[in-house]
C-alpha cells in the first residue's frame, strides 16, 4: 500500500505557513490574495524575491493544466518541441530586441565569453531554427511548434507571487505560414484553441485587442481575467462590446464605434497572441520554398499562455480571503475523504471493515479519478476541524464519514463546494453523483 | 481528423540533417554515434555548443522516460516538487561549494546585484527549504522530494551531444531521515527503485561503488551503461563481481577481495546516488523535531538520474552506425504503418476502403497505443524506400501493407526490429502479436 500512502494527508508534504498579522517585515512582500493563500496552504513557497518552490499540491495542479494545454495544442496539430533556455545573444541583437528589452533580460556569459540570454520568449530561437534547416516546402506549412518550459525575466519589482516572478512557466507556440492570409487563418485557429482552453478552465475571461509592445507585428489579442490586482486596464464598449487594452484604445471612447459609454476593468493578462508577419523571420532569414521552388520569407505568429500565472490568477478570482477555491479541472485533488475521529462511535462501527480503503478505491476506479482522491487520515483531529480545513483547501468534493454511516442503509455525506450543497447518499448514488458532476470536465468533452 | 494528421509522417516536423562526409568544419563537433544519428534523423538539433533543441520525436521519447520515472518515484512515496532554477549564491557559499565547483557554475546577477546560480543540482535549495519551515516531526520522516527539471553546467568542452551539454534534463530526489541508519534504509530503497527503472528500460547496466567528488557524504553508487564513448573507467572483479569506479578502486586489483583478475570497461554515468548525512543539512540548519520534541539535524540523501543523457546513452549502446535503435519503452512511436505506393496494384485494391485508417485505429485502441502509431503516408515513395527509412528510424514494429493485402485472406507483413523477424499475419493475429510483444513494458509490469 505504498502508493496509497502518497494520498494520505498525514504523509503529504504540505508545510503550512501562517504569517502572524504583526509580522510586518514578511507581510510586505505578500501583495495578493492568491499569493497569501498559496503560501499559507503549502502550495508554493518563496525561495527568494520572485522565485518560488512548487510544493506537491502546486505541482499536481500545474501538471493538470499542462495536460489540458497539451490536449488542446494537439487538437490543432501543434507539435511539441523544447528550445534551450540559453539563447545566443547575437540572435537578439539581429532583431534589435537586445537593446529594447535589455533591462528585463537576464544575460549570462559562458567561460568562453559567449553571451546568452535566459530566454523570456523564443521568437528568435524559433526563427533561427527554421533558418538553419534546408528550407521546408510550402506543402508542409502551416507549421505549429510549441513548448512548455520555464521562462526568465529580471523583474524590477517581483510581486503578486506567481503572477510577476523572475521564473515562470509558459506555453509558447510559434506558427509559420506561406503568406499573411494563411497566417491570419492559423492565427484565428489558435485563438479558438485558446478560447477552448479558457472555457474548459471555466472562469470568465475577456479577449481584447492587445498592445504589441516589444513584440511588434500586425495584430495582437490578449486574454484577461478580471481582478483587482490586475496590472492592465481593459476597456469594454457598452454598445458594440468591443474590448481593448487601454494602452491601445485610450480610456475615453470605443475606437470601434466611437461610443463614449465604456466600462474600464483591471485585468490579469494570462494569454497573448501575436500575428508577427516577417518581424523576426526576415532579419533571421527564416525561409521556405514557395510553389515555384524559390525561397520566400516565412510569416510568423507567436502565442503565449502563462501557465503558472493562470494558476495564481484563477485562485485570485475564485477564492475568498479565507478559503482557496480551484477550478474543478485544476484542483490538485478532486475528492477528499474524511474518516471518523479515532475513538468515536462511528470509528468503532467501521473498525477493521476496510470501509475507508474500499471507498477510496471505488471512487478512484469508477469515477476515473486515479491519483485524484485524498484521505485525511489525521483521525486524532475531529471531523469538524478536518472539514473546515478541507473547505479552506478547496477540494471540490468532501466525502464525510459522519453520523449516518452507523445507520442502515449506510449514507455518506458529500459536500460540493461549487454548489454549496450537502447530500446524504448511498455508495452507488455517491458514485453516480460524482461521475455526473465530473463528466463535464473530462478531456474530450469540449471538442466543438 | 485533425488529431490523426499529427501522426502522419508527411506532417511530422522531422528535419533530417545529413552532414556531407567532407564537411570537416561541422563534423568535428560530432563526437558520438548517438549525437550523429539524433541529428541526422531530426530528433535533436544543435542551437549552440552544448545547447540543443528537442524536436517532436525527441520530446516524445523524453516524455515517455519522464512518465516511467514518475511512476517509479511514486511507488516509493516520492513527492514531486519544483525548485527554482535560480538559487541564491549565498547558500552555495555556506556549504563551501561556490568555491570548489565555481568554474562549472553559471552565475548571474539580477538588477539589484543579487547573485544566483543556474543550479546544476539542488542540495542547497532542498536543505534551505527544510530549514525555512517550522521543523517537521520525526513522525513525518522519511521525506522523499523529487523534481524533473533542466540543469545547467558551464562545460569547458561540451561533447557527445546530449551526454555532456550545458543544459540537460535531470531527475533529482532528496531524502530526509532522522538518523543514519534509517537514511541508509531509504537509500537502499531508492537504489532498488533505480534498478527497476533501468530494468524496465531494458539495457544492461552496471551499478558500481561511486566517487563522491564534489558532493561528499558517506556512500555513493553510480549507474553506468558500458560504451566506448564513456568518460568513466569501471573496474569489475572476475572473482567476487564487485564493481567500482576506478577513481575509487584504482585499476590494479579488487578492493573487496584483493583479486588481481579484473576487467576494466568504459562507462557512461546515467545515475548517481549519494548518502550525504549532514554535509548540507548541518551548515544550512535543516532540522526536524525528534521524539523528545528537540530539534535535530536531518540526514540527507541525494539521487540523480540524467534523463536526457539516458536517452543519448541507450541510443549509443543499441544503435548501429547506420540505424538508430530505441528501447521499446522509449521509442517515440511503437508502430509505423506503411501503406502501398500510390498507383500500385495494392493501392488500387484497397482504394477508398478506409483500410489504413481502420488498421491505425484498431492498433491504437486494442493495443493501448494511443499517440504511439505513425502512418508513413508519403506514398509517392516506394514501399521499399519507406521500409528502409522506418528501419533507420528504429520504430520497433513496422507494419507493411505489401503484396499479401490483395490476397484472400488478407495478410499484413510485420517486422519486429528487436527479434529481426518478419511475419505475415491476419488482422486478429497482428493485434495479438503486438499485444503480447508490448505487454512486458506496460507501466505496472515490474512491481517486484
Amino acid at each position: 500500500m505504498v502508493i496509497r500512502n502518497l494520498h494520505r494527508l498525514s504523509r503529504l508534504f504540505q508545510p503550512v505557513s501562517v504569517v502572524p498579522k504583526n509580522a510586518e517585515v514578511k507581510r510586505h512582500d505578500i501583495t495578493s490574495k492568491s499569493q497569501r493563500l498559496m503560501l499559507e496552504l503549502g502550495i508554493i513557497r518563496q525561495a527568494s524575491p520572485g522565485c518560488f518552490h512548487f510544493l506537491p499540491l502546486g505541482v499536481k495542479s500545474l501538471e493538470k493544466l499542462t495536460r489540458l494545454v497539451d490536449e488542446e495544442m494537439k487538437k490543432i496539430g501543434g507539435q511539441k518541441i523544447i528550445f534551450p533556455t540559453l539563447t545566443n545573444a547575437k540572435l537578439w541583437e539581429k532583431t534589435g530586441r537586445l537593446e529594447t528589452v535589455s533591462s528585463e533580460l537576464f544575460q549570462i556569459k559562458d567561460r568562453h565569453d559567449q553571451s546568452y540570454i535566459l530566454s523570456p520568449t523564443h521568437e528568435e530561437a524559433a526563427s533561427n531554427l527554421l533558418a538553419s534547416l534546408a528550407p521546408i516546402s510550402y506543402k508542409h506549412l502551416p507549421l505549429k511548434l510549441y513548448q512548455i518550459t520555464s521562462k526568465y525575466r529580471d523583474e524590477m519589482k517581483p510581486r503578486f507571487g506567481l503572477m510577476r516572478g523572475k521564473q515562470f512557466l509558459m506555453k509558447d507556440m510559434y506558427s509559420f505560414d506561406t503568406d499573411l492570409e494563411t497566417a491570419k487563418h492559423t492565427y484565428d485557429e489558435i485563438c479558438k484553441s485558446y478560447d477552448r482552453i479558457f472555457r474548459r478552465i471555466g472562469i470568465d475571461f475577456v479577449k481584447v485587442v492587445g498592445c504589441s509592445g516589444h513584440m511588434g507585428g500586425e495584430l495582437s489579442h490578449e486574454y484577461h481575467y478580471k481582478a483587482d490586482v490586475g496590472e492592465d486596464k481593459i476597456l469594454t464598449c457598452n454598445k458594440c462590446n468591443y474590448s481593448a487594452n487601454t494602452e491601445v484604445s485610450g480610456e475615453e471612447k470605443c475606437p470601434n464605434c466611437g461610443n463614449t459609454s465604456v466600462k474600464i476593468h483591471l485585468g490579469i493578462e494570462v494569454g497573448h497572441t501575436f500575428l508577427l508577419g516577417e518581424k523576426y523571420s526576415k532579419p533571421l532569414n527564416a525561409t521556405f520554398l514557395n510553389n515555384h521552388g524559390k525561397p520566400d520569407v516565412l510569416q510568423m505568429g507567436s502565442y503565449g499562455l502563462g501557465l503558472s500565472r493562470i494558476l495564481a490568477a484563477v485562485i485570485e478570482v475564485m477564492s475568498s480571503e479565507q478559503e482557496i477555491r480551484w477550478p474543478q479541472i485544476l484542483s490538485p485533488y478532486s475528492v477528499i475523504i474524511l474518516p471518523p475521529k479515532s475513538g468515536s462511535k462511528e470509528e468503532t462501527h467501521i473498525k477493521d471493515s476496510g470501509l475507508v480503503d474500499s471507498l477510496y478505491e471505488k471512487i478512484e476506479t469508477t469515477c476515473n479519478l486515479q491519483d485524484n482522491v485524498l484521505i485525511d487520515d489525521r483521525t486524532n483531529f475531529t471531523i469538524g476541524r478536518r472539514f473546515l480545513e478541507a473547505k479552506k483547501n478547496g477540494y471540490p468534493f468532501i466525502v464525510t464519514l459522519g453520523k449516518k454511516i452507523v445507520e442502515n442503509p449506510l449514507l455518506y455525506e458529500i459536500t460540493n463546494l461549487k454548489t454549496n450543497e450537502t447530500l446524504f447518499l448511498s455508495e452507488n448514488d455517491l458514485m453516480n453523483y460524482l461521475r455526473s458532476q465530473l463528466s463535464s470536465f473530462s478531456s474530450d468533452s469540449d471538442n466543438k
